[in-house]
């Protein structure tokens, strides 16, 4: 067995060959070298999950026919959509890569129902993690976003399963040459934006001429970290109920208030709630000098009383 | 009073004009507009601190020149003193960053002797800020790293206090334009490294051009919020004594077991401890699988006995 194929069933381990999957194949070469080591690797209840994002026209299709065509000879199930992805980004005034994330997960959760099996395999590999890390670290968004993406998650209402998170897009693109694997090249970056192709195509490699490919390695090492310290953190904020007590906010140290507040806001249905929002609610807290009331984002506001702090407004 | 000046003020407010401070000034940019700021607040027992790193020749010399000139016309002591850094850095196998780094406040500890005080006010800004940050986060720091420098901080021996750190290298440059303020084009540059240049002169423009200049304020957003997690995961680690017992560990998150592996690692002087000793380290708490002995840096190993790991070798 090759060594990819070896990592590949290290990390499979606790999703053994046996129980029924759905993969999400885009028909890149990432996620169509996860449908062939999956096949080599004896897995023979895969439903191959592919959605046709309306973005690239014929290309589109043809990437679809591969997909298909693939699967079926593996002896696979095979669920194909088409759908309008602008059409649904104008509408819902979302990006096109929102707007595509949206859907596909949207139809991964049709798919998860249809053949009652919320287990979904996904090809993202360490490449991916760094971009992600490098992404989220570039828009602030804290330790959460620092530590990239999980090998399991729960979202969206399906178990995520990433087994390529701890191979290298090189380690693939080998991998792919050896065993002379079809796919289409450019299905692998449709979803991306022009943002997250720029990172990849211009920011990353001036990194890697700047300090050497090892920051790679580097960035992986810190999200492990920080994932770790993210859900040791998570696990030492109290639930909060309708309203926060003053009392109780000053006496905890400024991070965890930070947790407590963002939290809250979430729970109450404020809209993306982050930095900002947390510090406006925060001020609150000084009842001498700060406000009683502060503004929220769709309407809303919360408001200081008797010690404690409500959100008041249209949907609260 | 300009925008800049008041900004300043308000950053200065727990550091009282009366009060005496050292400052260190390289005839940069930065440190050159730090003093003439200090000069228009009313800061009147300022001791100029100025170290010749003996890296660039007749230049340096003038550099020297200037920050003594400048200095004694605003009333100022003056300390200024040359070093060779590039043989420091030879003979103690250091880069020459680092070697400058130490003997710089080497320096300042010297002149904090020497005038008995300890506060010292340094030319660090937001881009300063970001920019270390970034390198951070490209080393694989974890939050420690990325929350980048604070505004005052113990370290070396003093008191370290950065007035400029909310400031952004535009608004200092258009201030020093404003007001005709004399520096030294490479004095600012002169100790970082090719690898910290190279970031600023090509990775920033790229992020930039590919994301957009918000990243600036993102990444300052979020070393704050990692800032203020940091060290309430720093204020939860229990203090440890020479040996760390297996119980105790094995009852404790992922992300604080590696916090006091570090912290016991570091307090018992094993060299720069990472996470691939912490890792080795926590290999002992497997009584089943795990080693029993591990090998560390420095010729040091750490032994799992009686259900205890004990650190042993030449300095233990």
């Amino acid at each position: 067995m090759t060594d990819l194929l070896e990592k590949l069933r290290r990390a499979l381990t606790a999703h053994p060959p046996g129980r029924k999957y759905l993969v999400g194949v885009s028909g890149g070469r990432d996620s169509m070298t996860l449908l062939f080591c999956l096949h080599v690797l004896g897995y023979k209840k895969l439903i191959v999950c592919h959605l046709n994002h309306g973005l690239r026209g014929r290309a589109a299709r043809a990437d679809s026919a591969l997909v298909s065509t693939t699967a079926r000879r593996f002896g696979y199930l095979v669920c194909v959509e088409e759908t309008e992805v602008r059409a649904h980004a104008v509408k819902q005034k979302l990006s096109v890569e929102t707007a595509a994330r949206e859907l596909r997960y949207a139809f991964f959760r049709a798919c998860a129902k249809a053949h009652r099996c919320s287990s979904i395999f996904l090809g993202h590999h360490a490449d991916d993690q760094v971009e992600t890390c490098l992404f989220n670290f570039l828009r602030g968004t804290g330790a959460a976003g620092l530590s990239g993406m999980k090998a399991v998650t729960h979202a969206h209402g399906l178990r995520v399963i990433r087994p390529l998170l701890g191979l290298s897009r090189d380690e693939i693109t080998a991998f792919v040459k050896e065993n002379d694997i079809r796919f289409r090249e450019d299905a692998t970056n449709a979803h991306f934006s022009h943002t997250r192709n720029r990172l990849r195509r211009r920011v990353i490699p001036a990194i890697e001429k700047a300090v050497g490919p090892a920051f790679r390695a580097a960035i992986l090492r810190a999200a492990e970290i920080l994932r770790d310290e993210e859900s040791w953190m998570a696990s030492m904020a109290p639930e909060v109920g309708k309203a926060l007590c003053c009392e109780t906010l000053r006496s905890m140290p400024i991070a965890l208030r930070r947790r407590v507040v963002i939290q809250w806001l979430r729970q109450e249905g404020v809209p993306e709630p982050g930095f900002a929002e947390t510090n406006l609610v925060l001020s609150l807290l000084d009842a001498k000098d700060g406000p009683a009331k502060v503004n929220l984002r769709g309407d809303r506001h919360a408001r200081r009383r008797t010690g404690r702090i409500f959100l008041e407004g249209p949907i609260g």
